[in-house]
């Protein structure tokens, strides 16, 4: 156990809080046992995707929910799937999980926490001895944060019929394994991987429990929200081609500046997302300059444009005034363009029906309920596409995730396995 | 001889063209045996500072000057002085150079056509019968592109006394070496370097040809023209830090975007020279964005400003407008900013009686004389701070250099030749 997490934990935490069987502490110590597993100097987790590190961190919570009662069963893909029957078995399930696997420095939250609180529940109902009606059940995706090979969602995916195994199988991660290679080392079946892909029961539903990664919550002072959707990326990858030339012997009305060119998109691409949207956002994260030297004008940029939106159409509308608003400033600065769509992935509304029923739960456990876009992909997006979808964000400490010192109190975590809890019993 | 170069020099040249004593056919000799020395795959030139490249180029053209009649010797920086004694010994000479060394993959014509262009003054005088009064000097200084320690005007420092031992013999080249080793491999020592240091004769004066590395008189569809000054550099490093955040999960509002700042700074530098002189100019040519990853805002980005005028008062004006414009836009976006002053390198000015007496002997010509500033350094700075200094440009086809495609016709190369030797049968 990671006791400097765990002492954390308890010291910001009373046992008086727990509540509706739900036990703090049993959390505080189960999120310290997979902490142990992959510890960094930093003291973070590095557990990425199908390493033996994410494997022991399933095994572990594998033996919990054995522990808890559950029939436990791990798909071609590594999926960890256990079973809570309900008392009417012909009705279909509902499911709740999320990921052990963590970015190769990231936190002890991101991940973790949506899996042993969607556990949590079941512990809790042992407590209270109540039975769902319908099967309850509890998924560890596997490799959801991708770093193993650039990719991510890779268990969720497989579960929903969302993986080509050729491109799969083409993969590499940085040390030259195949993804055959990288299977094998953990006993998986690269070839039999897509068998994962599972035909869910018409009425199937899907929560999922997550750190909300921003700083909405911390700013409202809340301890959980709703997400209203998950936002779909599209990418532009843009190429602006000048002609470089030498900062002093060249006029500034002779230059051909492929990085002034850029950098004016840059500039305006910061103000177009609110035009279209409250929830849309566009960055330039990536941006490298040929040939880069002090003295020499650019003469080519390169450039990532990243823009999201819960809803395509505003998503789509905001994407396509980016690349005419570079078209004219390249013929402004007289710079050739190339736009190329490089990433699109459809946004992943939550359901009014769905927004109304978390919000009830969360004002009944006595706060303000307000809406959060999810910016970030999770494999809610996935079983979003095969059912009803649910997440319940989480406050997260200055927004902070990807990095040791991702923090959430104890306490706004019992918060979201209580909301949790009483959502899954709403849909009974 | 590098045959190709010689070819195309004379293709493009009837002997009916030379005049004066001057001949085309030995200066395209001249430039295609040198292009021989550390000739490329792409037909370029390499022969970097301190190589045996540049040592055998200079043996070479020392050969000449011993043909031509020059006392020849060679300082203890590897500078080689020929000397042409005048009718009157007492007189304070008129020296002309250039440089032999280039970039690793550079033209033929940055550096070699202003030896051979001075040298060529010799023997056209030879041809006519003329001595001139004063004593003539034909230097080639040592080191002039920096390509060896990423420096740069090595020689001409050396000559006027600007090298700081210490901080020269701390330099290592690409592969390790020091200063001290690189020096050995080619018979000079670093202990004395220093003494290169010399006093020159009041009333002495320096004239510099050089292709213009711009496309000024291209456009104005001139042979030669006379440099106004040599603009000298100051470089601003600026680092704008933000937040890094998740691109998909941070609402545009609550950015921190070092990127958005830093381009907004990139977009304004292109438009301030203008406001403050026609010479001035500022360029943003190296940029870096940290972390650099296509769904993270960026956190971090570092950037260098290159300033230049001819003039210091305007370039300073500049120089302190930019920092003001780049802290304005920094706490309008809420990131900070560090500015520190990496370079400051004195501009050189062309005096009114130098550039005036130049005009009248290229529109004795029959040309068109027009003034362009240099914003490339050249030794005839580093001798512009010793005495009266003057710079011919000759016209660089689309302005290419450091390039294996640098092109001067024969034709303009002569023009060149031309106004330098009855510039400086002026100053007799």
């Amino acid at each position: 156990m990671y006791e400097q997490l765990y002492n954390r934990l308890l010291s910001e935490y009373a046992e008086s809080q727990d509540a509706l069987g739900v036990q703090g502490e049993r959390l505080a110590k189960r999120l310290s046992k997979i902490a142990e597993i992959g510890l960094t100097a930093d003291g973070g987790s590095d557990r990425i995707g199908f390493s033996e590190g994410e494997k022991r961190a399933k095994e572990l919570v594998i033996s919990w929910m054995e522990h808890a009662g559950m029939s436990v069963r791990s798909d071609e893909a590594g999926n960890v799937i256990a079973r809570l029957e309900g008392s009417d078995p012909s009705l279909p399930p509902v499911i709740s999980g999320s990921h052990v696997d963590s970015v190769p420095n990231g936190g002890h939250f991101d991940g973790p926490l949506g899996v042993l609180s969607s556990l949590e529940v079941v512990e809790a109902w042992a407590t209270e001895g109540y039975t769902p009606k319908r099967a309850y059940e509890v998924v560890i995706f596997t490799d959801e944060e991708g770093s193993r090979f650039n990719s991510g969602l890779t268990g969720s995916r497989a579960m929903t019929g969302a993986v080509d195994l050729d491109q799969q199988r083409a993969l590499r991660d940085a040390s030259g394994d195949s993804f055959e290679e990288v299977l094998a080392a953990i006993q998986l079946n690269a070839q039999t991987f897509t068998k994962a892909k599972r035909e869910f029961q018409l009425g199937s539903d899907y929560i999922e429990l997550h750190i909300e990664q921003g700083k909405v919550l911390e700013e409202r002072n809340l301890p959980v929200g709703v997400v209203s959707g998950i936002a779909g990326p599209r990418y532009w990858k843009m190429t602006f081609t000048g002609v470089a030339g030498h900062a002093g012997n060249t006029a500034m009305n002779q230059r051909q500046d492929a990085l002034v060119a850029a950098s004016q998109l840059v500039h305006s691409v910061a103000s177009l997302p609110i035009r279209h949207s409250e929830t849309a956002v566009a960055t330039v994260g990536k941006l490298t300059v040929e040939p880069n030297g002090a003295n020499v004008i650019p003469g080519k940029v390169t450039l990532v444009v990243d823009v999201r939106d819960i809803t395509a159409p505003t998503r789509d509308v905001l994407f396509e005034e980016i690349k005419e608003v570079a078209n004219t400033i390249a013929q402004e600065w007289n710079v050739s363009l190339e736009c190329e769509e490089t990433i699109n992935v459809a946004p992943v509304p939550v359901s009014q029906e769905t927004k109304d029923r978390l919000h009830s739960v969360i004002e009944a456990e006595g706060f303000t309920s307000i809406e959060i876009p999810s910016g970030a992909g999770h494999d809610a997006m996935l079983m979003g596409t095969q059912m009803s979808m649910a997440m319940i964000f989480v406050r997260s400490a200055k927004g902070i995730s990807h990095h040791p010192d991702e923090w959430t109190t104890l306490a706004d975590c019992v918060t979201g396995v209580k909301v949790l809890k009483r959502y899954v019993e709403q849909l009974q």
